[in-house]
């Protein structure tokens, strides 16, 4: 089967299953075209995921294609952005008509729940590498950006972290990761929940910054404070804390809520008097949110007990470099 | 270095160095945001370069980085969309600091030369792996569709195709491309030149179905027809032929004019009626226009001598699969 071949039969789909709604012009041509609505600006990701770094080599293809959208969504969410569309590049070391199938049936479950469709793309041979760009619109000046934290806002999270790194621990072998079982919690690491009905609503509700925790809590928190010039008090007794983290050591445990990376949850802020907004966004969207502390003035962030006292840890932010 | 700070070295510039036009936020957030003029649409386009398919792993970087950008700014220009930015996601075997100044330095002229300015990606750890995503406007009815064709439009070519080609053969070692030499004719390969100010001056002119020509002439051809439902003859002799490919046995010249690939040159249809006003745009882009044939009822290209009779050659496409 050739190349053409290839992307026609697995990745090229009728008009009629996709929300056409922006999507003038679709797979097929050298350019896709898109109408943002009047007004709008156009929010873009672009996220490139690699195997032996993002995955692993016997990853189950659906997952896949299901994770290497919903991070690129989790993008959007963290802007406030509604998505309109995405396209796929993509490297394979062969043309694997069941692998591919799987992988995008992965992809287009996910797109067509958030109305998101493939709207363009390449395909080569080469190591398995997959990069997606997304798009998506926002209003002027309701973008959730990284600099707008203000000193005196409220600190929040959806839902809750450290799952994903457990189950990652686990996989891993890791002795005191031995207590962790089940498929929900492997569900975590390689079927992220991308948070965008969330992050449109807080965009209406007056949240100022936010950012997708994809590298642990405490380095993606330090992204909005330097970005603000801003510090912050986190409680961390107020963190949600899944009952898969409960049994573990607290150190581990704390590592795994504060630094543990492939989280895929919102982190924003909002001045305290958003607080019923926030609730209401966050009953709107079904999405749990917990407040877990505050910005103040200065910088970095200090961990506090129940009492306000110090707590001790090392943060440390995943670098693929390092 | 960890990967912030090569991110931030190389490829984060001062806003002031790029047109900031329609960047209403760029690198260092978890999106961009673009505001493409009020009434346009956006035109995307996608390409991965992988190393061992689209380029030899001892190329120059700094071609590289030409190179990876422009086939890319390539597709706009068959849409006859204007660029605003551009998104880089890149994997690398390791963080090399000559190579990536110099990738960046390639990349970054031909960005300034276009005011498309790169607003984000990604970076990580991975097999050498170059996918960009451009975005560009069009007014709407404007964009240079691929259906666009109708029978009795006139066809034409920029430039002239084959020098990448012969340069490739020439890098193999294929004798027949022995008598070839020169930098030029290896820049042609390393180096093409998107026709972007021909590609505007196009749409305005009433151009209708355009192309570029990436898998060579009569493969790009085809899918021209295919998707507008029309044929085409082609006047051989009225091919656009470089100095360098003239003393070529005559099928090896073939080849070359109409299966080369890599050749980035604009393909396109108007009516005859719009002679002048092509002219007119390839004077103001400075580029060289030559009308190549027509469109005709039916499918397929038919290839014509100077007396009308029919030129025997065997197309092929490229196919990453095949």
């Amino acid at each position: 089967m050739g190349e053409f071949d290839l992307i026609r039969r697995h990745f090229q789909r009728a008009p009629s299953t996709h929300n056409a709604g922006a999507v003038v012009l679709g797979i097929g041509d050298d350019c896709a075209l898109l109408q943002p609505r009047p007004g709008h600006q156009l929010a873009i990701s672009s996220d490139m995921l690699v195997v032996g770094r993002h995955f692993f080599a016997d990853v189950n293809p659906e997952a896949l294609g299901h994770k290497a959208l919903a991070v690129n969504l989790s993008d959007l969410a963290a802007m406030g952005a509604r998505p309109l569309g995405f396209t796929l590049a993509l490297a394979l070391p062969h043309a694997d008509d069941d692998w591919l199938s799987a992988f995008a049936s992965g992809m287009f479950a996910l797109a067509d729940a958030h109305a998101c469709p493939l709207v363009g793309g390449d395909t080569t041979r080469g190591p398995l590498n997959i990069c997606i760009t997304v798009f998506g619109e926002v209003l002027p000046d309701r973008a959730l950006r990284r600099d707008a934290a203000r000193v005196g806002d409220d600190l929040y999270v959806s839902g809750c972290t450290g799952e994903a790194r457990l189950a990652l621990e686990h996989l891993r072998g890791s002795d005191w990761a031995a207590a962790a079982q089940g498929a929900d919690l492997r569900a975590r690491l390689e079927r992220p929940t991308p948070r965008n009905a969330l992050g449109a609503s807080l965009a209406e509700a007056g949240a100022r910054a936010a950012i997708d925790v994809s590298d642990g809590l405490l380095g993606d928190l330090g992204h909005i404070l330097l970005a603000s010039g801003v510090g912050a008090e986190l409680r961390v007794a107020w963190l949600p804390s899944a009952p898969a983290l409960q049994t573990l050591p607290e150190k581990q445990r704390l590592e795994c809520l504060l630094a543990g990376g492939d989280d895929y949850e919102l982190l924003f802020t909002a001045p305290t008097s958003a607080r019923a907004a926030v609730k209401a966004a966050a009953a709107l969207s079904r999405t749990p949110v917990t407040r877990i502390g505050r910005t103040v003035a200065g910088s970095g962030v200090a961990l506090r007990d129940e009492k306000g006292q110090t707590v001790p840890f090392e943060a440390r932010s995943f670098d693929h470099f390092a």
